[in-house]
C-alpha cells in the first residue's frame, strides 16, 4: 500500500481511509504497509507509527496488516515492531539492512538476534536491487527451521531464484512465498507461488485479485487475459518518469487521478508535473475501461480473509 | 571516527573519551562522526544524539566536529542537524538517500529543499558503492552557487571523478574537496585535494596527518614513504574479513588491540573472533613499529585547528 | 548444442555424430550451434566452419540448423554466415558485438548494415550478462519491420523483459520468441512464448521437448511436473563449479558420462576433475531414472520438423 | 594507437604512415596496436595482420611495437602472436577472454597454457569494464614467477588496485606497470608506475611524453600543469558522444581534424556527424594552442627508444 501524504511529514488521513476501503472493498487478502511502494524508509518514524495505527484502526481486522520494519538500525526495527503489535498489526516484513551490505553469515546472525526480539511473525523481503544483497538459498534454508519466520516476498524479479525458493520451502507447507514485480504474478502463481505484493493493486485491486484467483485455479486462459492487462498497467503507467522512482510516481499519480488520495511524495521524490499527470490521467481512464470489461464490478464485494497471517490462504494476493 | 560501543545501543563512553583524545592528540584537524566507518546508519537515533553530544563535549572546540546526517527520511536528517547545532558541532555531512536511489534532478531538488532547513554548513558525501548514485558533475556545479554548501567528500575511489571535481570547484576557493579511501590520500592531495577522511586515522592519526602534510608541501619522497605505510595498513588490516564489513571490523579490532575502545559493532555486524583478532593484534604491533620509525613521537602534540569548518585549512586531514 | 571436442582446436567427430543423432532422435525441432553453450566465441574460425559443415551433413535436413555468427568483427560474422549458407544451414543467430558495448542507436545502425549482407534469415540473441547490453524495446520494434529478421532468443533471465517482447511482436505472427534459461521454459511457453534454446536438452532432449509440448498445450499439471525435473537438472548439474563456466562444464561432463561425446573444453576452460565428475555421474544416473519414469521412451522417435526456420512451429523447442 | 581505416575492412595506409610518424616524431617510447582504442576486436583477422605488418615496417625499429592478441579463441591469439613475431613486433599484450568470463583459477591455467605457445614476451592487460574480470592479486603474484611475462597494463581506473600491483611487483624490477586511463597518468607515475598507454597521445603525443617525464622526474608543478591539460583533453573531446564509444570517436575525429588520418570506424561504431565534428574541430584547435604554449615544439624531435621491450625504460609512455 502506498502511504497517502498531504505534505512533508503529514499523512493524508482522509485519503488513507479512502484507500484502505478501496483496497479491502477490492478484495485484497492482506495489506502490506511501509514497503518500497509505501515509501517506508523515506518517512519519519513518527509518521510511520501514525500510519501503522491509523491503518490498523481503519482495517478493523477485515484483513491481516503486515508492517515493514526494514531498517539500517537494529533497535529501530524492534521499536517499530513493538508499535505494530500494540496497534493490532498481524505480521512484520524485513529486507536486509540496506546501507553497508552484510555477507550471508552476517545476515544469518542478524536474523538469529533480531527474530527473538520481534513480537510478531516475520516475512523475509528479498529486494537486492535496493539492498545490494540477496537472501541466498542457504540462508533461507536455515530460516525454515524457525517457526517465527513465515514466508518470503521475492522482489528480485529473478524467476530462477523464485523457482529455487519454491523447491526449498516444500518442507514448510505453512510458508508463504509471494512475488514482488506484478508482471510476474501470473507465472509465479501458476508455478506454485502463493500470491503477490503488487503496487498496481493500489489502483485496481480487483484486477490483481482476479488474476491471482485465475492462476491459483489453473485457469490459464483467464490468467493470460488478465496478465495482459497487468502488462498494460506496467507499460503505460510505470515508464513515464526516467528514474527508479517512476513506478511510485505513476501509482501515486494514478491514485490522485482516481480521487482516492493525494500524490504528495516523501522526499527526495516529488509528484509528477502537469504534463506527466495528463498522461497518467488518460492512461488511468483507459485502463479502468479495459479492466471493467474483463472484471465485472459485481465481484467487487470485500473478500474478508482471516486474521491469521501464517496461513498461506490469508496472505495470498497481498498488495 | 568509529563509534565506540559496549553493547547493543550502548555507547562505550570511556572508550569514546580515549579515542577523542587519541585523535586530537594525534594532530587531526577535524572530526567526522556518524559516517560509514562510524556506523552511522546502524545506530539508533537516541545513540546518535548521545554520540554527538558527548563527542562535542569531549572535543571542547579543539577541532571542528562534522556530523553525518545522511538518512532516507528528510525529517530525520533535519532533526539530527538541529541536534548537532545545539550540541556545538560545526558542520554537517550528507550522502544521498540510500534506499530508492534518486535521479540527478531529484537529488538536485532534494538539496534545494533540505539545505535551507539545515542550521549548519553542509559538506556533500559521494559514496556510490553504498548509495547507488553519484553526485554528478552538473549537480555539483549547481551546488557551488550555494554558500551553505562548503565542500565534497568523495569516497567513490574513482580518481577520474576526483580530478573532474577539482576542476569544477576552482571557482569556490573556500570549498573543501576531501578524499575517502585512504589509499588515495597521497595522490589526491598531490593533485590539489584538500585532505582526506581516513578510517585508518582512528588507529594511527599521526601517519595520516604527516602524509597529508608531506603531500600538501609537495614533498614527494616523504609522501611516497608514508603512502607505503598506508598501503601496509590497508593490506594487512582491511582484508581479513571476506565481506564489505572487513574494513570496519579491522579498524575496530585494531582499536581494541591498542586498548583504546571496545570493538563491539552495530548489527548486522559482529566483532572478529579470536583467530582473526590474533592476526589483527600481530599486524597492529608491526604497524606501530613501522610507523614509529618514520613518524617521530615528538611530533605527536595536538595540532589545534581553528573552529571555522569552511576554511579549507581547518578541514584538512579530517579522519 | 555443445561442440564436442577431442583436443585444442580438434573436433570430436564421432561424438558430434552421436550427439546429433541423440538430439534429433530425442525429438528436438531445430539445432542451434555456436551459441554460448556451444562455446562459439572460444573456437577457432577453422573449427567453427568444420562444425557447421559436419553438423549440417549429419542432420541431413531432418531439422533446421541455426548457426551463431555473433562476433566483435563485422566481416567475420558475414564470412561465417556465408559459410553457413553453403553448408546448408537454415538461419543465423546474432548477439551484439561483445567487447566495447554499443549504444542502442549504434546497434540499430549495425543491424541495418549487417542484415543486408547476410544470406540467411536472422534471429536476434539477447544475452546482456555476456554482451553488457540489451536489445531494448525500441530497437526490437524497428527490427519487426525487417522481414529478414525472424525472431529473438532472450537469455536475459528477465521475464519482465520477455513479457514486453511478447507484447511487441504480436504484429509479426511469424516471429519466434524463444527463451534462454531452461528454468524459465515452462512459464515462458505458458505465457505465449514459442519455445526455448535449452542447454540441458543436450543431455535429456525428451524432457525439454515434452515440457515444451505440455506448456504449449496448456497442460499445467504436466508442465509443472516436468518443470520440477528441469529444476532438478539445474540444481544438481549446474552448480558444481564455482565460476560462470559451471553450467557448460556440467553439461559437457554429463554428456561424457552418458557416453555421447568427449568433455574437452575450449580454453580458458577445462573439464571437471575426477571428484566433480563423480558427482556429475551420480546426478546423471539419478536424473535419467527420474526422467524415464515421467517420459516414456516409446515417445523417443525423432519428430521431423520442416526445414523452413521462419515458421514458429519449426523453431520451437530448439535446444 | 588507433587503427586508421578508409572503409569497412580497409586500412587507411597513408593515414597509418602519417600517424606512425606523428607518434614516433612526438617522442613516444613504444607503440601498442590492436588494443581497445585500436579497435582490435572489431577488425577482421586479415586486417589485423595487415596492420601489424605495415606498422612494423613503418616503425623500422625506432620504438618497440606491442601487439594486442586478446581473443576469445586460444588459437587465434596464438596465430596473431606468431604473425607479430614474423612481422618484427617486440611484445604482446593480452586481456582475459572476454565473452564468458573465467574464474581466477581458470585464467591462471589459461595463462599457463598460452604463454608457452607465444613467441614473444607478454604484457597482461587488465580491463575489467570490458572483460568482466580482473587479473586479481593472487594471479598476478604467480605471473611474477614467469620470465616470459614482463608487465601489466591496468585500465581498471581503480588506483587502489594499481597501488596493490605496485607493491606486488617490487620483486620483479624488470616488470613494467603501465596505467590505462590518461587522466591517471600523472599520479600513477608519481606513485612509482612506469608510464601509460594513453589514447590522447594519438593526438598530442608530446603532451603525454612531457607529462610522463615530469612525473618520473618528480617535478610536481610541471606534472600538475600538464595534467590539467590532459584533463582538458578528456573533458572536451571524450564526452561528446553518449555511449562508451565516445572516447574512440573523439580521438579518431580529432585525428581527422588534424589531417592525420581518416575517422572511419569499425562497426558497430560510426564516425561523428557534422555537428559533433564541428565541436571536435574547435576543441582540437583550442587544445593545440594550449599545449603549444606549454610544450615547446623545439622538443618535438623523435626520441628514439631502444628495441628491448622488457626494459622498463623502453616501455614508458607507450601510447
Amino acid at each position: 500500500m502506498v502511504t497517502p501524504l498531504r505534505g512533508r511529514d503529514e499523512l493524508d488521513c482522509a485519503g488513507l481511509e479512502r484507500l484502505v476501503e478501496h483496497l479491502v472493498g477490492g478484495g485484497i487478502n492482506a495489506l502490506f504497509i511501509l514497503g518500497t511502494t509505501g515509501e517506508g524508509p523515506g518517512l519519519s518514524y513518527r509518521l510511520r507509527r501514525e500510519l501503522v495505527e491509523r491503518t490498523c484502526r481503519q482495517v478493523r481486522g477485515r484483513v491481516p496488516v503486515l508492517v515493514g520494519i526494514t531498517d539500517t538500525a537494529f533497535i529501530e526495527s524492534v521499536n517499530l515492531a513493538r508499535h505494530a503489535l500494540s496497534s493490532g498489526a498481524n505480521a512484520l516484513v524485513l529486507a536486509p539492512p540496506y546501507y553497508l551490505p552484510g555477507g550471508q553469515p552476517e545476515l544469518q546472525e542478524y536474523l538469529e538476534h533480531l527474530v527473538p526480539e520481534l513480537p510478531l511473525p516475520l516475512m523475509l523481503y528479498n529486494m537486492p536491487a535496493l539492498t545490494k544483497v540477496n537472501y541466498e538459498a542457504e540462508l533461507v534454508r536455515r530460516c525454515l527451521d524457525d517457526p517465527r519466520i513465515i514466508g518470503l516476498k521475492d522482489s528480485s524479479g529473478n524467476m530462477i531464484y523464485f523457482h529455487q525458493m519454491l523447491g526449498l520451502i516444500r518442507r514448510r507447507p505453512d510458508w508463504c512465498l509471494l512475488v514482488g514485480p506484478e508482471e510476474l504474478l501470473a507465472e509465479s502463481v501458476l508455478a506454485g507461488g502463493h500470491g503477490g505484493i503488487t503496487g498496481g493493486a493500489n489502483l485496481f485491486p480487483q484486477l490483481y485479485v482476479r488474476l491471482y484467483e485465475a492462476a491459483a485455479a489453473g485457469d490459464l486462459n483467464r490468467a493470460q487475459q488478465l496478465h495482459r492487462l497487468v502488462m498494460q498497467v506496467s507499460n503505460s503507467l510505470y515508464h513515464i518518469g526516467r528514474h527508479p522512482s517512476a513506478v511510485l510516481k505513476g501509482i501515486k499519480c494514478g491514485l490522485a487521478c482516481l480521487g482516492i488520495c493525494d500524490d504528495f511524495m516523501a522526499e527526495p521524490f516529488h509528484r509528477f508535473r502537469a504534463e506527466e499527470r495528463a498522461r497518467v490521467q488518460k492512461h488511468t481512464v483507459d485502463l479502468q475501461a479495459a479492466i471493467a470489461s474483463l472484471v465485472p464490478t459485481a465481484n467487487q464485494q470485500p473478500r474478508v480473509a482471516g486474521t491469521v497471517p501464517r496461513a498461506p490462504e490469508a496472505n495470498r494476493a497481498v498488495h
